[in-house]
């Protein structure tokens, strides 16, 4: 794998100088090395860290594909405890938000939206053996991938589920993936520990348009619905921008590939 | 000061692994050392760097001041390399999209809305001596640098600036300053470079309401005067979101406070 060839000189020097957080076992099985990432700088001088930021900060938009220079960067970060930091820490807002939440008075039913790839579930397994985003999704081998229906829990986002369903707010799945992938979602989920959910929504394929329009359009009708979304969290920002976005958003970090 | 004597061990490591860029003499006059802003971890076990991510991609709101144990960090970053690399992806992205732009057909008077502090001019000098954030802002010794008005551009917005001065795109300052400070703040923008303005527009102190609130409500009496805003770029997400947001909104990074 060119990744590891790469870049284990490299993660020797980083393992002795950054910390890893003891993480759960399905996403770390992957992991190859300890690490935080490195310095994020790469021998052509472009700068993965800052490249990342202005990708997180959605200044770049509509990007193809991660920078090839980037790819053990990302590598790296990813399968490290880097990203599990950064999705910690906005799952922890989103948690104390939840709860301070709940003394609001009701109005309609409570729900929060949670979008699937990259923040439900993690294709980790499958993003790992194609570059991290370096190569441009394949959409016939992850077709393949996501009917196997196999997809590890982002662990993070299941944390906010299980707090949320104590919390009596339901959940809605909402998803670019389309209905054809209905039963493997469903399975995937609960297989993942997500074991209830008051909806699942997947595209219609015929329905045309951006997933930011699409997105919104679902919320807007839930909204019409008697619904009041507490919460929004995605990786995308077309998962959480487009009126209504719901009473709070919260965007999880995902480097690899962009969706408009 | 007590950042230098906590990272410069830190700094001497760093230095040996990071490169950083050669800047502007104005605020890397500041500059006590090269590094990329180490691994971004601490000693007490919270990581700056998942902080950060958090901050800059709006998950955590409403945050009094940068945590104490983030001081060094941020020193490293806003002084180093880092924050300026940060900046200039940034900026290049909002040139690309300026040029661009040029060629569509014109719609009333094209402006670009430039926030102030931390976008426009650096108060780096001031905020070195106060902790990069970790003190809460201290309004007397604030406005008392203000009115001195000798705070150095961000030398990558003025890039920018001069490119839309080149290409026709009217320049309007928008900023929280209040009007009090009209005449330093006028006078230190001529100092710093930007030499032009169509609108240097501060707040009057009797109005109320956050940030975002007054910057959306200036936006849409200038929309309605058939104004076309190109571009609107600032370091807080208080100055680009609500809407009217602008075609299109350019968020640099700012760790050292947080403005709704």
């Amino acid at each position: 794998m060119k990744f590891l060839r790469v870049a284990f000189p490299l993660l020797l020097l980083a393992a002795s100088l950054c910390f890893s957080a003891v993480a759960e076992k399905l996403i770390h099985a992957l992991r190859p090395q300890f690490g935080c990432a490195g310095t994020g700088l790469n021998l052509t001088g472009v700068s993965c860290t800052s490249w990342q930021l202005a990708v997180e900060t959605h200044n770049l938009r509509d990007w193809p594909s991660v920078p090839t220079a980037c790819e053990s960067y990302f590598g790296n970060y990813m399968l490290g405890g880097h990203y599990r930091n950064d999705s910690r820490v906005v799952v922890d807002e989103a948690i104390k938000y939840a709860l301070d939440f709940k003394s609001s008075s009701p109005r309609g039913i409570d729900i929060w939206i949670f979008d699937i790839d990259e923040t439900s579930l993690s294709n980790l397994p499958y993003l790992s053996q194609h570059g991290f985003g370096v190569e441009p999704i394949n959409h016939v081998l992850f077709a393949e991938w996501i009917l196997k229906g196999s997809a590890p829990p982002l662990p993070e986002t299941l944390k906010l589920y299980n707090v949320l369903i104590k919390l009596g707010i339901k959940v809605v799945f909402l998803s670019d993936r389309t209905e054809k992938f209905s039963a493997s979602t469903a399975q995937n989920l609960k297989r993942a520990g997500y074991h209830t959910w008051h909806k699942l929504i997947l595209r219609n394929p015929k329905t045309n348009g951006t997933e930011l329009q699409h997105k919104s359009d679902v919320r807007d009708m839930l909204q019409r619905n008697e619904y009041r979304i507490v919460g929004n969290i995605g990786d995308q920002w077309s998962d959480i921008l487009g009126s209504p976005e719901g009473e709070r958003t919260f965007k999880l970090p995902d480097p690899m590939y962009y969706i408009s």
